[in-house]
């Protein structure tokens, strides 16, 4: 039996509600060699209680050494193995921005970017234009008409990036990026990787040519690169597989968006406690699991602060603080990679985490919540994608393998 | 080239002589958070030397998260992935009284019950009958005639518990229980999961009739549930795959029917020292690998009685001194699963484990036997299935991988 099969067997409901906390990119490095990481370095009175009357380990994201999106980072947290159960970027950033996928959309995402005379992309992201100019040249892109049954739907999503939809037509999801990764060369062809995605590719290469007559009187965004296609086929859902009630709690679209596709109630957040409490309390009302993300550790991270990672970590702290106000009986710590400010990108060093409930077993030391007290911590060294199995166990909902 | 495979193409012979010492259930949580639990609570002067001296580890039986039975939890201690190597209930119950299993026979456990004149079910148990009551009737249902070519072959179990044997058709083992979990209810339907096993359902539907009409004259015990069907396949054999001569020397059915399934020669122990150091000691006539099995430890467990639970841990202990005199290279000493006084159920907390012979590593900690000191030890966290290919490479046992 496979491993979310086996899972789905063992639901077994409870009354028990759960606090899931994603505090993104945690994890992190000391600044010189020997001293102390983010984390060991914060002042974080909530977060080293749980552990100490909880159990702590270090997760795996996805394989040793290897740094994780956020995609499959969130994805190995909800109980699955991102090297099988993959979603493109495409589909991830149309849910990221609240669209209304369906089965058997494709979606790509768009980089608008510059083209000289020749053809060849000078930059890659348009001169970093701005939301204000991304959203417009966005909605020329939306009014493409393809000429036959497929509809292409194109969203902003931030800057000089945004997405689009085919819809309509029995299309496969696998095309290459256009995106040569390169300046001084032209765009890829949209190569179809199967003969399922041939019609797909064809009307991409229309809409890359549309695209680029309307975007003829731009300067600098006047072509578009694509990446990431992948049909939409929604996932099985939380509450199909492990039986509750889940609810996300986020303030940034790529996080409700991978909470949409597996089936949770998402809660628009915005960046501050109160936001949070509010909408959290508002969740428990009928749903029992909450997933809440925490952003801004990671941002500081990739900005290479790592004081100002320290302090939000501290401030994601106390948020926990008032979280708990709200009553839980099982409370999940961890990040969905770690994001060292030394490092200033994700990376593949385990993350730290903490659950607390009943049935705890003894850490190896009694030092709060850190990289280096999570090495003898009574989870031991785990896989981000068995964190879920271990947290609804100690809340009840997973029953006996066999007699 | 799978697992078992592998490991089979590394048998290598040796002179070697092997303990491998399942304290049912050993694994436990603290009373109060940060406390001792019940191995680390107990007197173990033998467990504790043979963890200094050698290594330890923390095994998952499963998959973390997971409660095992019994069954699953012996097969990955007999080196099986119990997700991939399924046995059912019947299977085990027919094997554990000594059954003498034919491949293509359809076994299922049986419960006797008490129905009501609506004949809904009012106890599952049937009162719990006492076992000379049990035999007498499953002797009853051993008569059963079902007028074809299949005979079902009753034998008592203990107490309420019997199992019944579908031998001489082309049948199926895939039947759904007919134990409805409840009271108030009438029994459900044996049900057949796919086409082969229609003609067992057929079947199964006949005797419950007849074993109904059997056991009219009764109060308590005036009809039958049946659960757990599955068709006998044997598994490799533990002499073929590691290439030992192996022995079983347990008092309970299901320890010994497990056993019998991987071609173990068994001895029927009683619950003492002496009788399990008379076995060992005659089983080491002709075998190399004795497999000792201790109960009471899991039993206590499940009654929730933490002090109890303690001094059979010592028993253990005490027993296992005694078993030492015979003359072993290597022991092993774990649990199929934990069962913490506090939890009153088998749980998915790993098992301690510890591994004592030629060329152990040093434990981080020399702290004796206990979940915690384990957590710094030689081996690790490993799966339960992993513990066998490591006793015997210590054993001498197992071959180099490749040139």
């Amino acid at each position: 039996m496979d491993r979310l099969s086996l899972y789905r067997s063992l639901a077994r409901p409870a009354e028990s509600r759960i606090l899931y906390y994603v505090v993104d990119g945690i994890g992190g490095l000391p600044r010189t060699p020997g001293g102390q990481t983010e984390l060991e370095a914060a002042n974080t009175p909530t977060f080293d209680r749980l552990a100490n009357e909880g159990s702590t380990g270090l997760a795996t994201p996805v394989v040793p050494g290897v740094a994780v999106g956020s995609g499959p980072g969130h994805l190995a947290l909800f109980g699955f193995d991102p090297t099988e159960t993959t979603v493109g970027r495409g589909v991830l950033a149309a849910l990221g921005v609240g669209f209304d996928l369906r089965p058997g959309d494709v979606a790509a995402r768009i980089n608008f970017c510059t083209l000289d005379t020749d053809g060849n992309v000078t930059d890659r992201r348009a001169g970093r234009i701005g939301s204000e100019l991304g959203a417009a040249l966005a909605e020329r892109l939306d009014d493409i008409d393809l000429g036959g049954p497929v509809d292409c739907i194109v969203r902003h999503v931030k800057e000089y990036r945004a997405c689009v939809v085919f819809r309509g037509g029995e299309l496969g999801g696998s095309v290459a990026d256009t995106d040569p990764q390169a300046t001084g060369v032209p765009p890829l062809e949209p190569c179809p990787h199967d003969e399922m995605s041939e019609p797909t590719a064809v009307l991409a290469t229309e809409f890359i040519a549309q695209a680029s007559a309307a975007l003829a009187d731009q300067e600098q965004a006047n072509a578009i690169l694509l990446r990431g296609f992948d049909i939409f086929a929604p996932l099985p859902s939380f509450a199909d597989l492990y039986g509750v009630k889940p609810a996300a709690v986020a303030a940034y679209p790529m996080y409700r968006g991978v909470a949409r596709l597996v089936g949770m109630s998402v809660f628009d957040a915005e960046d501050t406690i109160d936001s949070r409490v509010d909408l959290t309390g508002a969740a428990l009302e009928h749903h029992d699991f909450v997933f809440v993300h925490y952003k801004a550790t990671d941002s500081r991270g990739e900005d290479g602060d790592f004081d100002a990672k320290v302090e939000q970590i501290e401030l994601a702290d106390r948020s926990l603080a008032a979280l708990l106000e709200l009553g839980f009986d099982v409370v999940m710590v961890t990040g969905d990679h770690s994001t060292p400010a030394t490092y200033r990108a994700h990376s593949w060093h385990p993350v730290p985490v903490l659950v607390w409930g009943p049935h705890c077993r003894v850490n190896g030391v009694a030092a709060g919540f850190g990289e280096t007290a999570c090495l003898s911590g009574a989870l031991g060294s785990l896989r981000s994608m068995d964190i879920l199995p271990l947290t609804l166990a100690h809340a009840g909902r997973v029953g006996k393998f066999g007699a």
